[in-house]
């Protein structure tokens, strides 16, 4: 029987309900942590949201989310160290060492830093489509990031999205990608997170599931399932566990193979999954963590 | 100004043509070259088909497509390596000495080998999701198809296919990982095509081409763009050079660096383009064939 004491709902799955709503459901369903988007803490101001963090007794176990660091204009690439600075204090004010980066796309396509599911603007720039220039300049704005992050004791954690979104979201593809990526700065810096949406894929998994390990790099582990066919809104294909394609048994055991014992976090963009109340997709997740996730884990919990 | 002497357009770019209007259009179009689907072969016959090609001139670039082996049922696997051989045959007959491979999905998600835009049925079987072992069965089938091919003299060209594709179409996913895959046999029997719509976001592209081109492995390239917002039918993205977020300038040039000097095939599947007037899309390509790509491979033609 599971205890549930490393499972934590982010709030984007469960995205209609408020920061309020979304913490006592997750009390009710005796978890002990909670993943929070920096919208849900927006909609209350930052100390009510503290407050409310530290009543219901919840470790907050990351913050989405940082990054979109690929601006190549000298006031967007200030206003991107700005927002991201910002984003390292909230994520410092609410008790948690963990935020999220998606690292942006190319200039020429990439989402607004607070789009959720799609939209957003951006203005085409001459060498827009050149990729190899947009992940030097990922590259350049997390060293000028870093020294504010350890001053505060907050981890720039790397997401490598799914090679779909590399155009308009992250042209950070791979985890072996955020490896290199991290590689010059200190671990209590830059860590990287696995989702399995956006690694499964991946031919060199296995083998940079173990070197994230061995280098003391992996902040967290995010799960949920890659649906087919994929959503019309190619944003918002992500499923419970064992609706999709997923062999969360491979992707635990390395998982837990490279030494991770932390919490899981369970991250759901789903239209139809936003629609049910929100108890049932909490009870959902939890039977699906208990069945399809927690059991690989088991190495590392005896 | 281009004369177009290593363009090729595939069937598929204008696929409510019949063989003999793609034929027409193509010499037209002052083309030295065509690729085809093994379903304009049949809808005609292939002695037929034979017939019309040697009658038009063309050289046929390559044929699409062998591949479908990942089951994991031994009378999948042997209806698997009949209609692969019978791939082989079919092409060394039409006089191309190129078959392209895409190498199936997980056998509880994977189209049936002749869907070009969606269907295809698939039955779940034990281990369904194991995409480590769907990748080693690939690795055998290959291996029993190699002497065969080598015998016929037509190569086995490996395409790996964006990763979205990786349940439902391909398992192989990355350029690097289709070398890999490549290493064992002749050059002669396994090759590689660089499609830019399924590699162009690969962090490893440019080591992974040279390296391919080392190894004497680059049996085609392909172009096309990859368009965003990604189409409802996600196998339907594809777009005309320019209208998406490729860096045609850059991958060409790694192409060109990497040896390369053979046909360039242009390959869209995208409702929209297949709703237009054959010889406005054949015009369209030649128009950003000679923008987009042509000049970028110029390293090689001087």
């Amino acid at each position: 029987m599971s205890t549930f004491e490393k499972l934590s709902i982010n709030t984007a799955t469960i995205k209609k309900a408020s920061l309020a709503e979304a913490l006592d459901l997750s009390v009710a369903a005796g978890l002990k942590h909670i993943g929070l988007w920096r919208d849900k803490v927006a909609e209350v101001g930052l100390e009510t949201a503290v407050e409310m963090v530290k009543a219901s007794g919840l470790q907050v176990s990351s913050l989405c989310r940082g990054g979109f660091l690929t601006a190549a204009e000298p006031a967007g690439q200030a206003a991107a160290l700005e927002d991201n600075k910002a984003a390292i204090l909230e994520a410092k004010a609410l008790g948690t060492t963990e935020i999220i980066m998606v690292v942006g796309g190319l200039p020429d396509f990439s989402v607004a830093p607070g789009a959720v599911d799609g939209g957003g603007e951006s203005t085409a720039v001459e060498g827009g489509k050149d990729l190899v220039a947009a992940r030097q300049r990922v590259a350049d704005r997390l060293a000028e990031l870093v020294p504010f992050a350890l001053e505060h004791g907050v981890r720039l954690v790397l997401e490598p999205l799914h090679p779909m979104y590399a155009a308009d979201r992250a042209v950070l593809s791979t985890l072996g990608q955020a490896l290199d990526l991290a590689a010059p700065h200190p671990v209590e810096a830059v860590g990287v997170v696995v989702d399995t949406f956006h690694v499964w894929w991946d031919p060199s998994l296995q083998e940079q599931i173990a070197r994230a390990g061995a280098e003391g790099r992996i902040a967290s582990y995010q799960v949920c399932d890659f649906n087919l066919p994929i959503a019309a809104d190619a944003l918002l294909s992500r499923g419970f566990m064992g609706d999709g394609v997923i062999d969360f048994a491979s992707i635990g055991a390395w998982v837990a193979e490279a030494g991770y014992d932390g919490v899981v976090e369970v991250e759901i963009f789903n239209e139809d999954i936003w629609a049910l109340p929100y108890a049932e997709v909490v009870d959902t997740v939890k039977a699906r963590y208990a069945d399809l996730v927690e059991p690989h884990l088991a190495l590392v919990r005896v």
